[in-house]
């Protein structure tokens, strides 16, 4: 079960660096692309920035539709996060061959991925061309987590809230426990 | 020590997602800021973006000098980690304060961290302001790690390359082991 989050909390699903499984629609087409490239950029209002190549199918599905859904992974998820990230969505349908399954957002057309632990839903609010990529820079419209795993961070004693991040290639790792500053 | 690593790398220090501690340099003054939003943004050329807030006094230093570093502290450096990320650097010297030592760049005037175990060199190509922050876009000039702990990804199963990764207020967590997918 989901249960929405305030939009004000959205930049603490993935504030720790997690990889996320980005959603997006335009044309029919339904397309899920892997990303490690991604941060916060402001709280007032609540921005996301993703980093994407301009030569991935996703990029021109983002630009096109002006909206994107940031689904956040579990460790659980490691194979069909680095199958979402290996393969092009212009060739294949990325939820049938990874038996990802597809849930209602709120507030965009994009699905949002039901297995994911976090959900952010945005606009579009600005692109920056960067390099070879481009910035998307989406205006989060609505927030929500599996239920039981986030209490304003994320409950690293649950293993299910245990998020997956990049390190390259085919490696990635895991947060241990929860540390705490003075 | 400190070993030189090809800038094509450069993204790999920080593509799991850590905290960063940024150190810029602007009329006589050198500061350090915690950061946990950044993510590389292009790999040719090799771009890093942070995000800072714009009443932050790191965000005028550089803006002002055009250069800023970014030092990956290990999971040992957390109390000076939190802070040097709830401490303005206007009023205070934060490397005198933290005990963080300095150690001088070879491409940019703002000193490395030498207790951090990673280093990126950049020279700020482009600017954004984005909703209460400001994206910073910096090239990358030069990129060394702490002798022994990386090599082409971190290596965790080394208790000093564990980096640090912000869940909120005073929570951070570390990586676990290294995954491997399929």
């Amino acid at each position: 079960m989901k249960e929405e989050i305030p939009v004000s909390k959205a930049n603490r699903l993935v504030n720790h660096g997690p990889v996320i499984l980005v959603t997006s629609q335009f044309k029919e087409k339904t397309n899920i692309i892997t990303l490690a490239w991604q941060m916060p950029v402001s709280h007032k209002p609540m921005l996301i920035a993703i980093s994407i190549a301009k030569s991935h199918f996703s990029h021109d599905m983002v630009k096109g539709s002006g909206e994107f859904a940031v689904n956040v992974p579990n460790v659980n998820l490691l194979s069909q996060v680095h199958y979402c990230g290996t393969t092009s969505g212009r060739d294949i349908d990325k939820f049938a061959r990874s038996g990802l399954t597809t849930l209602p957002a709120q507030k965009i057309n994009p699905p949002l991925i039901a297995e994911c632990i976090g959900h952010i839903e945005c606009r579009l609010q600005n692109m920056y061309p960067v390099g070879d990529h481009s910035v998307f820079v989406g205006e989060v419209l609505a927030a929500s987590v599996e239920e039981g795993l986030f209490d304003g961070c994320w409950k690293l004693d649950e293993p299910r809230a245990k998020s997956l991040h990049h390190l390259g290639g085919n490696l990635y790792t895991t947060p241990d426990n929860i540390l705490e500053a003075d």
